[in-house]
């Protein structure tokens, strides 16, 4: 196990509820393509303001997963 | 459209419930006295403790709207 | 007032929920110890994703307390 | 002269053309309101792209001032 | 008390004798327009030299006041 | 819209002529493979230097692209 | 001796009249629980304001002090 | 030469031996599917404790390689 | 397991040899007083030289551990 | 080759006219004591402005070089 | 004018008495061999403890100084 | 001895076998002609790969010195 080799990718979630949701999108349209999904870490949080309310959260998120058998 | 101006203004918005409120409260402030708000993005998290709890949030926030009419 | 000394110390608490819920159960687990919490920063927001889904999140958060009469 | 006070302000400027172009709009019309303006920070470099080409680059500066007579 | 809304603005003051005066002396011209200040934080400590001396300390300030019943 | 879900992926772009440039190349490039490219941010400029002058430029760029039917 | 470790805490210390005393205040305050102290970094410095003045200085300090016999 | 654009990806490489080891494992990793990789960068330093000792080390790296002939 | 609280610690250890070691000498002194060391972080590499070379490397790490049953 | 060791020191160059022209006036400075430079690395883009427009580009660069042979 | 450079190096000053003094300890010891000096920043500040008070303080400086006619 | 004045130069070492032998190299050529060097820092840690493999490291160190008698 000591010799995983992971790899990050960088997404951007966006949802007009929550911080939470948002990264809850990233990774449900990575978890179509990735296997293996370990750990995110939310890198950046903004968002998109109309009629004076956030419109939408945008959250980005950096996804670690493991490289060990495929890719 | 190329050439739009924007600014940005740092408020800090608080909210004994949740980060997405105290980013909320900051937005309906700010809407008071500017058009054209366009996007947000978060600085800083932080907020009060009382009894052991969090009494309320506090969330620093840039927010970005256009200088093109107006100002 | 003014000569008050704080001490910070830097805690990462976790939940299956939120953001939120994760500071409340860093800052509920030091009250157990800690007397006269004042304010938290959080420093970092992360997590562990289970069948391609976030398992919890975790938070780390800075806390300041006053150092005054004990400790 | 020692004793001047500035404020700081930031804006994002854009050009389809380059960044000292987005820098020069963003000072244009920053001047139409402030007088005394000194210096400025590039802070962030970014842009939108249309076709697979920068549509127009957007460069956020923060513009120095100094608070003397006015505001 | 849980719902203000704080702005932040940046300001560079200068003094020929130490950091403390130039933070004071920005905190003093700001004082003649904006009421409710409530705390600052120092960015930036830098000078200007002269005949190999410091000619003038500049120090950088974001100065938080809250936008209660005004602006 | 609000859902949408964006990868960032990070390119070094270099020319022998300006800043500008690389950063196109480095979009050209991009684009052979990648459909809905939307934004980019610079991260990075540098070059390398030959007989004392700038032999090319070479800039890091993140670029933001939608993940929404494809990949 | 090139063994030694070294803990470093965090404190944050506060005076009305200089960021010296804030951080003279903090040590003083330190030296009453912990031996061999041996250096201090400053890692923030900020105030509260009353009346368009500053109340008193708030300075953090990341103080190192020797883990070797104790503690 | 001059218009080379390069694409870096971030991965973490582990190893309970070293530093040194947990990026070898990383590059050997990586060069089961990247062709022309040119350059790394060391960007976090971090492992895994088991039994108050280093069970193994994870370093994260960024690689850069040339996207010149193929992807 | 979801609710766990962790606290991290800053230490510096040192060491005549290499980065590897002073680390592992961090360590085994935390060892000595703090059950359940989970992860740590390099956070800064310096050292002191004498006549020249290398005389003991400062690695400074923070350490993550476990606040379940004690402290 | 893999032994080289490189020296690196940093400049301010200004022009006119565009960042570039700035950093190849830092670099045609540097040329005339300087042998052996390599590569570059913009840390810093900023200007002074006079009535309203940029009057000068300064633009902080580090400029690595090899010290073989000489120094 | 618009075509100056500018070389900037770091110094690191002590002083027992304040932060002020010790910039100026290193500026004073600058003025020795340079000529032109213009600018400082501070970079870091921080010191020794000895008997639980500040024995020195220790602060970085980067200093700016015109390189037209000589070096 | 409070008064000392020290120097920061960067230099970047490398080596074909490790991260420490890297900076040992950098020191070494540095003690050439440097007296008097106290303490290193690491500030950037990189690579060249040749074959999939790493090729040499490539260290930055910040070196401190005093400046006393000499410079």
């Amino acid at each position: 196990m000591a010799n995983h080799v992971y790899k990050k990718i960088e997404l951007v979630g966006s949802s007009p509820n929550s911080i939470e949701d948002a990264v809850n999108n990233a990774l449900a349209k990575a978890a179509k393509t990735i296997r293996n999904m370990r750990w995110f870490e939310v890198v950046e949080t903004r968002g998109y303001i109309e009629n004076g309310q956030v419109a939408h959260w945008q959250v980005g998120v950096k996804i670690g997963f493991t490289l060990d058998e495929d890719e």
